[in-house]
């Protein structure tokens, strides 16, 4: 059987495939690969269009055929993956396969001295629901992410999520700062990100964030902190860290109005492009992770300007088109018009301006 | 249900997905996605990797899925293609489901005066075999393929496939032009590329061509021609061209040695990128699928020799481990050296230096 040797270029993603419009590595690959990445696509569904819509046809890959491609990978000397991407995953039996990939490709003897974990950086994001809408996967998927968590790199959970693989809620910074010493305490993950939380005014004001953008626009608040994790044997060793110690950033950005699919799909897949963990931190003193996410929220602030400068004037232009139409096919023209531009914005992919910049919170 | 009005920017691209390596709808994508085209990307098969490697897993998907899916995106009005693209299909029912959408985006009330033809243009790769091997799809697929031809815009046979499609042989320049006349007459096919054609000595010298390059490098020979075929009621005529009113571009271009998987894929997508049918021809005076082919090629030679420069390094660093291993390993090994190094090649799609010309050819 051919050595699967990590190559430090090529990055595995499993998600799910939409013919039509943006999300899951539909949404992952073309921004990856425009950053140089060689991504390897498999596919955990493929449906005609997102589930938004309220219609859509396709199919859900059962487990087996995953374990088929990836133990035909395996043979063929191909899990050479230095990085890896995972998104919605449509039942725990997918997650369970996934979870033994990972296994093994930690498990990979790289010869390294560095890495102990196969020369792995695996970012998992636990797609599982959000605070409008709550849980949207079945309830079995949760302790199968659990069980992930200690072999991810990068975790990228809502708030909702964050509070689902922990237990706890999050109403304040205090409560905040568990979660996230949970993540990495109990849970021995290297680096979290919380991609966006809500915390009291008082909170807000103690670390310096506000309400709204200086422009009036609402803002949000995303954090993060890194632990250092030692591996011992082949096996995470859970951190001494303590709720003083930990340090957190955050980033306050626009939240751009009404709502968007594949975007959370994207910042997880422009977040693991951009993490370059060997790079030497310049004077702001801030970590990988938080240049990697500054990057990815100022790519996706260009792309969601992009696709609503086109949202609005296909707007313009229907007149009372709308007035005609029942409930379900208005629904299903705002889904097509809100699709993210993706491919039109190469420029803000390759090369976007950071205008929101992540800082430590002191308090 | 909402209405398929065509976007001029938009192409479905319908063939197999591979998750690692680049043939089908993963050569296809990315270079489409480069040049500013929206691709929606509808896979026949899930594989771990091309079949060339010898052992493969994975899934082809049955015609009800297709059909599944290109009803759930006419519900959604979705089908919006100006442009669409078919490569490897699995059998002669995915054909048949694949010609019944052609043939209802055909039918699209387009109000446009241009085009009558529900203002599709659609490329049709009918991918079957080649010289070297033979067949490679089940024999019922050559009938569906036929009766497809004459919705397709753009044809792009090798001398195999023409072969097969009109029952005709190519063995010299007169036997080539009866091909192409019978192409554009009897299936009513506007626009015909032959990707390679041979030719006797004899005809090649009649026609300028030559057996090697300059650089002694063995030489390619692609041959293509357009008739204008009226449509009538939404259906084509028959064009009243004769043999010799057939006008026949060609261009010579170096033979890049080995095999090399999904190069036909990737030509294939490129020419459709690339053809521009409003273009005014410059004062070379050859047509807009001429000059998409130049464009292609060039984009595609480009590609070659990034790949094969990394093949020539990683074989300098073998040494004897070849040796060590059987006939199976070596081959799986060789395969994955020789994918197609695409997103390394960014500059070589998005602005290919043209070496390569078309010209006339006055024989």
């Amino acid at each position: 059987m051919a050595a699967n040797i990590p190559d430090p270029t090529r990055i595995l993603s499993i998600q799910s495939h939409v013919v039509s419009g943006y999300v899951g590595n539909r949404s992952a690959t073309f921004p990856l690969q425009l950053l140089g990445w060689d991504v390897d696509v498999t596919n955990t569904v493929q449906f005609s269009n997102h589930t938004g819509y309220g219609r859509w046809g396709g199919l859900r890959f059962d487990s087996s055929h995953l374990s088929d491609i990836f133990s035909s990978l395996d043979k063929n000397g191909l899990l050479r993956y230095s990085r890896m991407l995972t998104g919605y995953m449509p039942s725990a039996s997918v997650v369970e396969v996934v979870l033994g990939l990972v296994k093994k490709l930690r498990s990979r003897q790289t010869g390294g001295e560095q890495d102990e974990e196969g020369g792995l950086v695996y970012l998992l994001d636990p797609v599982m629901g959000d605070m409008g809408r709550g849980m949207y996967v079945s309830p079995d998927v949760l302790p199968m992410y659990q069980a992930m968590l200690e072999y991810a790199t990068i975790i990228t959970p809502n708030q909702f999520e964050a509070q689902a693989l922990t237990g706890m809620q999050i109403t304040d910074l205090d409560s905040l700062k568990h979660v996230l010493l949970k993540l990495h305490k109990k849970h021995k993950v290297p680096h979290v990100i919380i991609t966006s939380v809500e915390l009291p005014d008082a909170d807000l004001e103690r670390i310096g964030a506000q309400r709204n953008m200086a422009d009036g626009r609402p803002a949000m608040l995303q954090v993060g902190s890194s632990c250092e994790i030692e591996v011992r044997g082949g096996e995470r060793q859970e951190p001494t860290l303590e709720v003083d110690e930990l340090r957190i950033w955050s980033i306050q950005f626009p939240e751009v109005q009404g709502y968007f699919s594949g975007v959370g799909d994207m910042f997880a897949a422009l977040t693991l492009g951009r993490f370059h963990p060997e790079t030497k931190i310049a004077a702001d003193d801030l970590t990988p992770i938080a240049k990697a996410s500054e990057l990815a929220i100022a790519s996706l602030q260009g792309i969601l300007s992009n696709t609503c400068r086109v949202i609005d004037e296909l707007e313009r232009n229907l007149g009372g088109e709308e007035k005609e139409k029942d409930e379900v096919e208005v629904r299903v023209d705002r889904m097509r018009r809100r699709e993210l531009r993706v491919v039109q914005s190469k420029k803000e992919i390759e090369s976007p301006t950071i205008v929101y910049r992540a800082k430590w919170i002191t308090a």
